[in-house]
């Protein structure tokens, strides 16, 4: 892609009211652009991101037996009421009529729809585990949304909804699925913990959040540095320094951000749509459900907080927008053109994704600058002084040091790396 | 993709409200699901599907210049105040208001939100043309809705927005868009007419549309056999038989499905959003803007329309959920079973997407008719009779007769097709 006609504009200055470092980056970037509060439109390069993203849960959720549907946004009162959530969801359901003066509400979550669903199609023990997920719109009536893409009301998410004979059953998919999120998060840039915490109105069982630590999220978590144990402050009468309930070393507390959930609903939903399977000896019972998401966008801002330094962004290779960021120095010289088309090219042909600041009347500490701020990992620079010694500036946006490397070398490098 | 997992269940019969051959095979298929009238689910079968069009759509907006973005759905009353479209649009927007007590709409086409946000990112000539599309969820607040997905509330949409610094700059893209548009519906297997039409309230201007010429459609259409005169019938005072304007011969009559539409939009939107360029004398000038939309949802009801027999759909190549249908004869049989097996694992490494229908206790004649019903494009059969000879039964959706053909040459015979 060439950015001099790429649908992009950096900022030097973040506006007032963002107030994470991701939402400042993101803003400044070109990534996002507000329309109202809670409300962003992903720019080309964000967009870019936001499906790299995509595609690493849609290749590990496949992995684990996913099958991908896609489910409507607009939703009827009476299955809201089925589950008695019309009235209850916190944040409360976005709702609204139709010509026909009957009321819709716009979908925060699918266990309604999805539920109803399989009731339909799912009659016997050999329909059964069966795994279904959709990356999809979601829309949830905030009060407060704040911190750019980490608290929106309209918001990308992937979720799945799994389907037992069993409780057993159930347990050993719920733990895989745990281990497949942990992944997920590892391939996006991201340690994540496992946090136990509270139901909210899904269920009333525990559930688990998986957090990145962070002065940016919105959550306090007790954990112990030692072992696996995690809660969310809200469910845990614990404070830091009380001993660890299970190796009794001292807790810690941290702010946390909430990358993804996994919940166990029971029967809660297969009651409510009559969701029955005949077992093997003929026995008709309820089907055991759980439900699982990844929120897109903050996952997407959780990265950055994590993976960014006072210049800009620093994209995990698996998710960057491009590999390469390919950078013309002093783009009115012929020569330098024609060695920046060239390797351009040469780089394209081989299957690798690069930027190609080919603007010019910008100067190249500008492209420098922008350069840093959008974060691709690995950075060409092309300028008169190298190319006479057929050299090109190599820099990874994560290392402090810019190195040369033969022109005839590149496709090698970057193949190896 | 084994069809003993997949979820999907063949109904023998449409459901009585199913009033077009789209709608019911659509149903009868397992591809899509209704929840409530005029709004779908798209089950895994009608996904991949919409997916592959998606794919084709993208393709050809990528080669003519187009940038993929993602804009929001939930759209504030005052951008749509600014065109004096909040009170107007045909059908109107649907509306709701948030826990501040403003009001928004859900965004059945994004001309507002695109200009404004273009009127942030663009200031010179140098800017100019871009091109924008996203793939992305409309929302349409109709009284009426049927055909199943001909004419739904929420639907899947491709809409690009080009903006220019002239009129002959944006006569042209408009052109190259018109063409690229044949090639689209070409791909997806439809011949369509490009129709002169009315401007909506999109603009004063005349529009044209994409229409497929079909019984189950909603548009008439005056159209000349002869040459390319073609207008809907309510901007044309015309009546079959009447002489065409172009070249005399006698005018036909016929009701259309509109597949896409494109718009110019003149300075319309840039007007009411400052949306304003300076040329390459400093002038200060009104961006040129065009639209160009593509329902997703309503062009794969189309293909269904046009390519079906009283058996099932017929997908073209491009756009079937899988290029093979591998169904296996009495899979009880261990031979068989071992046979199909090998196969399904060949194809699959060879990069050939198969449905592999595995299913015990599902009869033979079931299978047929249910891969008649989903009109995958080739068909292979192992039987306990042919693999005997080493043969399988090898059969084109399109065509009337199976052929047998040796297992050793299937990968070669799939290649060539």
């Amino acid at each position: 892609m060439k950015q001099s006609i790429l649908f992009y504009k950096a900022e030097k200055e973040a506006p007032k009211e963002a107030d994470t470092v991701s939402h400042k980056l993101l803003l400044r970037g070109g990534f996002v652009d507000q329309l109202i509060s809670g409300v962003y439109s992903f720019l080309p390069l964000g967009l870019l991101v936001s499906k790299k993203i995509c595609n690493v849960i849609r290749e590990e959720m496949n992995a684990i037996g996913g099958q991908e549907l896609f489910l409507p946004t607009l939703q009827p009162k009476s299955i809201w009421e089925q589950t008695d959530r019309w009235e209850h969801m916190d944040p409360p359901l976005f709702k609204l009529k139709d010509r026909h003066e009957k009321e819709l509400a716009l979908g925060p979550t699918h266990e309604e729809v999805i539920t109803q669903l399989a009731a339909k199609k799912i009659s016997s023990y050999r329909d059964l585990p069966l795994y279904l997920y959709q990356i999809q719109t979601k829309f949830r009536n905030e009060m407060r949304f704040s911190g750019g893409l980490l608290r929106t009301r309209e918001f990308m998410m992937k979720d799945l909804y799994s389907f037992h004979t069993d409780m057993q059953d159930f347990q050993e998919y719920y733990k895989k699925v745990a281990n497949t999120y942990f992944k997920i998060f590892k391939r996006c840039g991201l340690e994540s913990i496992m946090v136990e915490a509270s139901g909210l109105g899904f269920t009333n069982d525990f559930t688990h959040e998986f957090q990145v630590l962070s002065e940016a999220g919105e959550d306090t978590i007790i954990y112990c540095p030692k072992c696996e144990f995690a809660r969310n402050k809200e469910i845990a009468e614990l404070k830091e320094g009380d001993k660890c309930p299970d190796c009794s070393r001292f807790l810690k507390i941290a702010r946390g951000i909430e990358i993804g959930n996994i919940f166990p609903l029971g029967e809660k939903y297969a009651k409510a749509f009559n969701l029955y399977f005949l077992d093997k000896d003929g026995q008709k019972k309820l089907v055991i459900m759980g439900c699982y998401g990844i929120g897109i966008g903050r996952l997407m801002a959780a990265v950055i907080e994590k993976n960014h330094d006072e210049d800009g962004m620093i994209w995990p290779k698996e998710i960057a927008p491009f590999a390469v960021h390919l950078l013309s120095f002093d783009h009115e010289n012929a020569k330098v053109r024609k060695v920046s088309d060239r390797i351009y090219q040469d780089l394209q042909k081989a299957g690798i994704e690069v930027l190609y600041d080919d603007r010019i009347k910008v100067s190249p500490g500008q492209k420098l600058a922008e350069s840093d701020l959008i974060g691709i990992p690995v950075r060409l620079i092309v300028s008169e002084k190298n190319i006479g010694k057929n050299k090109v500036g190599l820099k990874y946006r994560d290392k402090k040091t810019e190195s040369l490397a033969s022109i005839s070398s590149i496709k090698t490098i970057l193949k190896k790396w």
